[in-house]
């Protein structure tokens, strides 16, 4: 049998709070490596990630007459409890409707529509295990090819930021305060 | 009666070569606007949208070492005949299996990978309408929330850029030959 020893483990700060202890004495083989003392504090505490440096999910909602970057809502939503960032960017076509366009012109009622994004942030929660939001929205001109919308989302697997991102943008189209207004040649 | 006059339209360069002739005299409402004489112009031409300055779609894709960019991805697909740019970011997540994880390490067999994912983009452009479609992949070691794997897809209209976005990371992941080896903790 591997001799095994007593160790204490002192508790600080944020894993504190989620082992809900400040120390304990646990009992470990004499030799043991980092990561394997790690998974034996980690058994101890069934059912939280001990890992879990950034608990809060965010949702990040912004709009503003200037351009948007498709880098700032990535990064917005990085966390290191993720393997997946979806990101949808809706841009001005140069055509509508068989019409040649030079922009388009997006004009919203802030606070209802705020509030409306807030709530598919909430429904997206409801349906899918996702981590950050953030969801980008441009006012007033925006000329071709630049982007009047950016909906990111991040999530540890796959398919639930991919299925919310689509899900977003429908649910903005639809729901969501703000008119756009055709500019074709002078 | 709108009293209408002749006009010789000259066509240059690329709108030559879509129009396949090099001028023809018109008959047109002797005031017109610029979009309206436009409109008419492109109604002598059914079939061809003689607003296509870009008409080739790309596939791009890019296997390196360096550091991602998602703004770069998401610029190379950008087209003025498109309104949507549907974008996957692949990150190294802290765990795996329930272990701590420091960095994911890829290697590919790249000739194989490349030509995969050349198929991967003819697929796609079987099923959907998109326009340009970008995936890079990053090698060697990718260190936590950093990205392994960017896919970014631009279509005229959402649908068919967020389903080859969410085809295509599904059958990269299925198909190409890619490997990760997990690095833990020392």
């Amino acid at each position: 049998m591997v001799p095994r020893c007593q160790v204490e483990v002192l508790y600080f700060a944020k894993s504190a709070e989620i082992a809900g202890i400040r120390s304990e004495t646990i009992s470990v083989p004499q030799e043991i490596k980092a990561l394997q003392l790690w998974n034996e504090i980690e058994t101890r505490h069934p059912g939280k990630d001990m890992n879990e440096v950034e608990e809060k999910s965010k949702d990040i909602i912004k709009f503003t007459p200037e351009k948007l970057s498709v880098d700032e809502a990535s990064q917005l939503v990085i966390s290191p409890l993720c393997g997946a960032i979806s990101l949808f960017v809706g841009t001005t076509r140069n055509n509508f409707e068989g019409k040649k366009v030079i922009s388009l012109e997006y004009e919203a009622y802030l606070p209802m529509a705020e509030n409306e994004i807030r709530k598919i942030c909430s429904d997206i929660r409801q349906k899918w295990p996702v981590k950050h939001i953030a969801v980008f929205h441009r006012l007033g001109l925006v000329p071709v090819t630049e982007a009047s919308v950016i909906i990111a989302v991040s999530s540890a697997h796959r398919a639930a930021s991919l299925e919310a991102v689509s899900y977003a943008i429908d649910a903005l189209k639809a729901r969501v305060p703000i008119w756009k207004k055709v500019r074709g040649c002078p």
